[in-house]
């Protein structure tokens, strides 16, 4: 996939060549706005405006849709470089959520500057979406959804449609409220147009909504959307008012990103802004250097437990050989069943009830791949120092994945329980502790069987 | 989240023991399908059958849309338990995708009976839907879509709408096609609503359409879905015929698995059939197994290259106290670059032709990284071991952490070019890897200076 193969724009590019306005319309309708966004993000920054030429050329709403597609550097650049007249004219256009999202990446100047252009009733808007914390569904939400009221009938139902959201995709799907504005239903626009116009919206509305809480964490939002298989989630106050929506997009945008923090957080890898291509340098840096630092230190156990045996190893040097496989054996399985853990809890396929079940499960699956290894191992182990260092690794080879696994699969329960997230049971935490047990295990098992005899 | 809190299906359980179908069908009604779904695959096997009774008591297409979102074991089982016509008049009222996916668990007998049970239109559908690979586009669509003929006039397609698809959710968007069934465009509900009876289908219609065909893995759908915001992604066969729709709560679930089977191949836990909580102490075995005996052999490189340095280990013991600590060092840093690299090609956010530039900010991100993370070991080095071993041990630092990550970085993009999945760039691989680039590095560059000395 690469979007900004010139081939790919070939035609946008030859239009903007001839520099005639009805090429160019032509060319851009022939690109989907997530494309254009693309394409514009990528030929201009503050030396060279092609892009933010062509943006500027094109429709106000075509405008406020292909900038919600851009990412946030770029906005921040832009409204530096679009009079403010004009971004205050993107800005109302841009649907409420992404509005919010762009108020939020802007600068303390920018923002004043922004929001003494916009009209009321935009400004009333971001004011309340803009102050929700990053992270939940107020955050995350867009006020942009058709509500009628209860005790209305199917005619006044559809005429308030009509005048409130014309243009709008969620007009068909609308919201029942009472006086409170709180949520009692949901009508679609096919029942409403199929019914007599005298009947009431109360008797047609399904109920039992499924609905969360401003407060709620994005990825329960996005959880709760892809288990119901919603379009919309509507999102409550707590007086149980209805104050927003979160939509299916959405929703994938946020599962999305958990999935990539969760991997790196797998990897020590912290919270990165922006993509791995637009990241700098530093910002990488930063993201990585605090974990592996803590481990180097966390590596000194390992290190002073190795000390420890000096004797031990000194007198079977051969017993070396088989150290990084043991302590690298242990570490593997105790990454399988953390990794394992970190996604069922992730995913809500585990809850923190089920580590007994689980914990039964994963020493009886420990059991048999300790095993396996142990056969395996021991042939190395005949035939590299005899039978006496054979048994001691086989041994320490079932001991270690044994205590690797159970390592891996109760940290994420235990960090769970802590109120820490279980995905900071990174892999890179898992191998060092079990290196530590590793190395205790190997050679206490080793002093004990060769100085037995 | 526990959805079978008994609190929660409290109602459930103490409507269920009245008896009264009324109260039943009351409680029934106050819950959404995928928790009744969860309800009754909890609390129904082959012994215990009080989920199974309370869904053959509900109307046949609720039963339907509960089915669809019961897992694929207990889909099986429950295709034994419901007679056969009861089980035909359940599938025909599914969705045509999960119909498709629910036959394809079934085994040969139960497939040849409930095929026999269907109608011939639902058969055809099925053998069709049931023929795509799985993991493809084709075998994720549904015929479930509305769809009106280029040259039909509005009040024409509105009358075929009526007729075909009155209960479709599908039916706010018609697809466009013309005599040979080609895709060509898209129109709303609201649009033929609002335009004139008379007006051409093909002057109002939407071109430029993304579509893919059937064919394309289905990752590579539910980026699509995702990058365009779409609700449903149309596809089509190789004579860009529209043989059927994706639509966006099937690309949440791709996404969410692929996500999963991401994160585990990067622990190298192989391909599971279901969940963790339901997964076999055996197929956990069997996923885990394979690749941990591969990294038993692989490690042994790692011993064999200690082995290489007996010399200088005896004569320098005190450099053993290092050795985990400067192994685990370039394992790590190459965890996070590979885990960076992987997740960015899954997600589209870098492509096969960035490595170079990736490379350059990778060597620029480790040579920091390195330069701190030998900073902290020389303290630890002076305290332990005295200048000379401080100086190797950081040294050594700066180079294993410089190739680990450059490894990292660059082997998911080799697989990626051999055609592998990156994914396959696990976590223990690359840690093995760095084990023995580390060892040989570290002791390498302690005989030199050691010697010299």
């Amino acid at each position: 996939m690469s979007f900004l193969d010139s081939e790919f724009f070939q035609p946008l590019y030859e239009a903007l060549e001839t520099g005639q306005p009805d090429e160019i319309r032509a060319a851009v309708s022939s690109f989907n706005a997530a494309d254009l966004a693309d394409f514009i993000e990528h030929t201009s920054d503050e030396e060279n405006e092609t892009g933010l030429s062509l943006l500027q050329s094109l429709p106000v709403d075509q405008q406020a849709k292909i900038f919600g597609y851009i990412g946030p550097e770029k906005q921040r650049i832009f409204a530096r470089l679009i009079p403010n007249r004009e971004l205050a004219g993107i800005a109302t256009n841009m649907s409420a959520d992404e509005r919010a999202d762009f108020f939020n990446i802007l600068d303390e100047n920018q923002q004043h500057a922004l929001f003494q252009s916009l009209a009321s009733r935009e400004r009333e808007d971001l004011r309340r979406l803009a102050s929700f914390e990053e992270g939940t569904a107020g955050a995350l939400m867009t006020s942009d959804y058709a509500v009628v009221s209860s005790g209305m009938t199917v005619a006044s139902a559809l005429a308030l449609l009509r005048n409130t959201a014309p243009d709008k995709e969620t007009i068909y799907q609308a919201y029942v409220v009472d006086n409170d504005h709180r949520l009692i239903g949901v009508i679609s626009l096919r029942n409403l147009i199929t019914s007599a116009p005298g009947a009431m919206v109360d008797s047609l509305m399904a109920t039992g909504l499924v609905s969360t809480h401003t407060h709620t964490e994005q990825e329960e939002v996005a959880r709760l959307i892809s288990r119901y298989d919603l379009l919309a989630l509507p999102i409550i106050d707590d007086d149980n008012r209805l104050v927003g929506i979160v939509t299916y997009d959405d929703a994938m945008d946020v599962a999305e990103a958990e999935a990539t923090e969760d991997m790196h957080k797998g990897a020590t890898v912290g919270r990165l802004e922006t993509g791995l291509k637009t990241a700098s340098p530093f910002s990488l840096y930063r993201s990585r250097v605090q974990w592996l630092v803590i481990l180097v230190f966390a590596n000194i156990f390992t290190g002073a437990s190795i000390d420890h045996f000096q004797n031990t190893i000194s007198s079977h040097i051969a017993l070396l050989f088989f150290m990084p496989l043991l302590i690298a054996s242990g570490g593997n399985a105790g990454a399988q069943s953390a990794t394992l853990m970190v996604r069922g809890l992730a995913t809500g396929d585990v809850t923190a009830r089920d580590w007994g079940m689980l914990l039964g499960k994963d020493l009886l699956v420990a059991t048999g791949l300790g095993l396996t290894m142990a056969a395996a191992v021991s042939v190395v182990g005949l035939y590299k120092a005899g039978p006496q260092i054979a048994t001691v690794v086989a041994i320490s080879m079932i001991v270690v994945v044994l205590i690797g696994s159970t390592i891996g699969m109760l940290l994420p329960f235990l960090l769970d329980k802590l109120k820490f997230d279980p995905a900071t049971a990174s892999m890179p935490l898992i191998t060092t502790i079990a290196d530590v047990s590793g190395v205790l295990i190997y050679f206490t098992i080793a002093s004990m069987v060769l100085d037995l005899s």
